[in-house]
Formats: C-alpha cells, structure tokens, sequence
C-alpha cells in the first residue's frame, strides 16, 4: 500500500526532504548562508496551523503573532544569532475572516521585532480553507554558530530554564479535565504557564551570556539546540548529531519548583515542547560559567563516547544507565 | 459590519499590511537587505494554495515543484538577482497526502534549482486540510536592483516576452468550454500554451542582458517588476511607484502571434496573469539596446509625466489617450 504522511510522522518526513538538500544542510534548526564578508546570515522557515498549533481557544491573534514571530526567533537564538535583521510572513485566511483579527496578528509580530529588533521585510497572503502562518525569519550570528552536531564526548548538557511550563499552560487553557490540576486556576503558577504557552520569549540573552562567560582559552565550539520539539527531542537530536550518547540527571531536571509538585511534571518537562529554551552541550568549564552567570540556567546531564555506533543518540538516566522513554505522547504533525 | 478579508481583496490587504512595515518596504516583488559588504540579498516568500493555485487536475506533482520555486525565482529576477542563493520550503498537506506526491513535488523543485542555481536551504513540514506550498526565495543582485519605484517620465516600457500565454494554457487545462478554444487542442500553440503555464521560466537571462547592453555613460536605473499579476497591473503598479502615467501602444502588444487569433488574446494578454515576464521602465537608449539584444523583447510604451498628481499610475492608450480597462477579470485570491 502506497504510504501516507500521516504513517510517517513529521521527523521521518523531514529526514527523507533533506534528501534533496546539500549533505548535512537540515541537521540544524536554521539554515546557514555565509556573507562575502564571513558573517553567517541565519534563515528559517516554520509554518503555523490553525488546529494544530494554535486556536481561538487557547489563544488571541496578537498572541499568535508574537508566538508566530518568537518561535521562528527561537531557531535563530538557537544558532547563535544576536541580531534579527526580520521576518518575511505568508498569511493564508479564509475570505470570512474578520480584518481586526489579521490587526492583531500583525501587531503581535510587530510587538515580537520591537522586543527583539528587526523589521518586517515582505510576504504574501492568500485565500485557503485554513488560517495559516508561514514565517521566514533572518538573523546574524554574533561571536559564533551553535549546531547541534558541535556537541563531543564530555560536554555538560546546559538547559537555559525550567521545562514544562508551556505545556501545563496549554493543558489549562485546553480546559484538560485532569484532576491534578483542578486547583490550579487563579493560581500564580497558572498564570505564568499561560504566559508561557502564548508568549515565549527567545532567548538571545543566553547566547548574549555565552558569549560573555567564554573562558579566555576555549575556542568557540558550541553544540544546540532549541527545545521547541520537547527537551528529551533536544538532547536527542544533540546527541544522534554529535555521534555521542547524552546522559541526564534525574535529579537535575529543569523542573519549575511548583510545576514539580503536579503528577506530570517529569513527563512534561521531557516531552511537553514548546519551552523555546537553549539545550547546549558546552566544555565544563564554559558550560559552569553560563550556569553561574545566567539566571535559571542549570546543568542538566553530559555527553559521553557511544559505546557502539548504534547507541549514538541514546539518552540514558545517569544513576542507572537506563534509557529516558518516551511517552509516545510527543508531537506528531501529520499524526 | 466588520470587514471580511474577501471585502479587501489581496491588493489591499497587501497595503494595508505595509503599515507594519518600514515605508516603502512593500513596495517592490520582494525585499533587498544589504550585506556589510555591498552586495545586495534579495528576498522573497510567495505562498501557493491549492484549488487557488494549482490543483491535481491543471498539473502534475512535479510542475507543481517547479511552479513554485520558479514563481518564487522571478520575484528575485524581477529585483535584479543574477545568482540564486536557495529556498526554503513550508510543506502542508493532509495526513493521507501520498508520500510519492511530495517525491514529485521536491523532483519538481530540484529541478528549477538544477536549472537556476541555489540549494534547498531548509523548510518545514506539518498538517493541514489543504496542500499548500509557502516558499521563500533568496538571491544576490547583479550590476543593480530593478525597482518599481525607478521609472522616470520619458522611459520607455520594455515586455521581455509575450503575454497571455500561461493564461491560454490554463484554459485548455480547465477544458474551457469557449467556442474560440475548440480547435486548439492537439495543437503547437495548445502544448506552447501549457508549457508556459506549468514550467515558467524565471527571467534571469533578460537580467544578464540588461547588465549587457546597458549603454555607456548610463547610471544605473532600471525600474520595473515581473508580471505575475498581469501586463497591465504591472504597468500600473510600475507608474504608479514611479509617480507617472504609463502609455500602451495598441499596436505593440506583446502577443504572441498565434495567440492573437484568438478572440479572448488581448485580454488575456494585459490580464492573464502568470507570464512570468520581466516589464522595465528604461532610458530609451538602454531600452532600443535590449530589445535588439533579446530576442522576443519588445517596446510597448512609454512613461510620462502625470498631469495631476491624481493621474498618478494610470494606464492610457498611446494614440487615443482613452484608460486602458480592466476587464474585472484580474486575480483577486481572497474574492
């Protein structure tokens, strides 16, 4: 039987476009594209779904805006950029949607490259059945790229935050029916994982800070990764990229304090997605310094050699060396 | 009552849009950026819906690929761009989408980028209820940028090729029940029809013959756009970005001589749409050179100074001086 997208899943599909890309050209969250005067120019393209990545019901068109706008943001923090030069955006809407809504959607993306620099450069819309966001964003890396196969064997795995967040904050606003979070509406924590879900925040300040704490010895060799796609998806894709086996702490998992109380916390924070934190994999001494100079930021686990080539990409607990599972519940595009 | 997206037509959402944007940033096909080092990045994303755009009955998987990055690719001629950088490409379609369906499209892809140069930089995948292909394109200008807003009264308007063609083409392919259609099939002009509409070609050789013949002590100035929207709206917005009034020579269209039998081939010649041909506004010297140059290129009016700033992109007839008309039949992709 001739297969479908929806047997293949999001990253099968990925790993087979690259095919038709330059070698290594899709490893990265961003595509990199060196100027003639050697500075890198960062490109990405990330399309946003109504029904599957947002809805009114979970959130406002300027919320879409800025979380349209600070996703694509978060690849290019992810490859080192420190300077947004924009976003091009593709709107697709169908005829009957409402002019103040496309208001809000442009002033979000406007209100995102107020806080993060940039213009808007161009784009295109279009009739379709679905509302629809395609954004481009471009970018310049500061002192250095961050790739996700930069990472070698000894590396500290850094998390630049708490994980976790923004998937408790769908739950509520989604109106999940688990009893672990009846008594969480009007809470402090409540309100800032809704904050979290719909108004993630780039974190060109991390790569600010790495820069700031390289020790003066260490050449730039950066492994990373934005955890959009969850962070056990992060540390994975590190590890399978940099040919090594990633190793976490169980007791060092970037839980928020009070998140860490609710029963699916640790789940959560491994697979919950959408945190649009940095996962680094750094040399200890420079991955140490960020942690003291950046607050939030915490050692999360290490790199080390791949037993076997077949274990690259593995990611072990490091007390007992068994794998860190998947739920199955991760996200599933074509699902 | 609220105003609708479909009340707007594309057009205007577009310029509404532009207030978001620096001014005069949405002014021409796509955006220029400059690098540190002189050179100018081009810019531009177009998005293609299905049953807008294409559909599985007017072409085939693969046209579809080179349709897109070819639609794409003319925007970066129509600046000016003498080499392609690459694409990035925001694939959506339905879970039960066929995986050899995406196979023909990126086949389709590759190809145009074989032909023109430039790599698959990046992209992303996800679900939707419609296929829908959002592309942005990046290139580096040539000797200059070709810009709307660049004309001057006493230019000539250069057509690189003719007009109408694409337009034929998709009529066959919708099987067009117009009497005027019924003995074109099976035909030379039916197959250069339908070429035209499912392989455009991008018109980077006019550009490189631009460069060419520019006459000695001529400073750089071109002004001009590619004519996806229709001849005439691309004389219109050229006009009315130069602050001029645009001259069409009845006698000069640039139809192709077995389309011109057919009775819809003046409309279809200023309002088809989708020729992919260069339209310019240059010094006459410059503009005799090219059409000698390039084979198919030909003058087809002039500029001139507006009477009144309210005559500001108007489009006459050169001998009786009376509006050229739209038909009403012009792309409105959200009506």
């Amino acid at each position: 039987m001739e297969e479908r997208l929806a047997d293949l899943g999001e990253s099968e599909l990925l790993r087979r476009l690259a095919a038709w890309a330059p070698a290594g050209q899709f490893d990265d969250d961003a595509a990199l594209l060196e100027e003639r005067s050697g500075r890198l120019l960062v490109v990405n393209t990330d399309v946003l779904v109504e029904g599957v990545h947002f809805s009114d019901s979970t959130m406002g068109a300027s919320d879409l805006g800025w979380r349209a706008a600070a996703a694509n943001l978060s690849d290019l923090a992810a490859m080192g950029c420190r300077e947004v030069v924009g976003l091009t955006v593709g709107l697709v809407a169908p005829g009957a949607t409402p002019w103040p809504w496309v208001v809000g959607v442009y002033d979000g993306l406007a209100e995102a490259l107020g806080r993060y620099g940039g213009s808007l450069l161009g784009g295109d819309c279009c009739r379709g059945e679905q509302r629809l966001l395609a954004v481009t964003a471009l970018g310049h890396v500061g002192e250095g790229p961050i790739r996700r196969g930069d990472g070698r064997p000894g590396d500290r795995l850094v998390s630049t935050g708490p994980h976790g967040l923004s998937r408790l904050g769908l739950a509520l606003l989604q109106q999940d029916p688990d009893p672990a979070l009846a008594d969480l509406p009007g809470t402090g924590l409540a309100a800032r994982a809704v904050a979290c879900h719909r108004r993630p925040q780039p974190r060109f300040d991390a790569v600010a800070a790495l820069e700031d704490c390289r020790p003066p010895a260490q050449p730039w060799r950066v492994g990373g990764c934005d955890s959009s796609d969850g962070l056990l998806a992060s540390v994975a894709a590190i590890a399978t990229s940099s040919g090594c086996t990633a190793l976490l702490e169980r007791q060092q998992l970037p839980l928020d304090s009070e998140l860490a109380r609710l029963d699916p916390a640790v789940r959560w924070c491994l697979e919950g997605g959408e945190d649009f934190e940095l996962v680094l994999a750094l040399p200890p001494a420079w991955a140490e310094a960020l942690c003291r100079r950046l607050p939030g930021c915490t050692l999360i686990g290490a790199l080390q050699t791949a037993e076997h080539p077949s274990r690259r990409g593995e990611v072990l607990w490091g007390d007992d060396q068994n794998p860190v599972r998947a739920s199955g519940a991760q996200f599933h595009h074509f699902g």
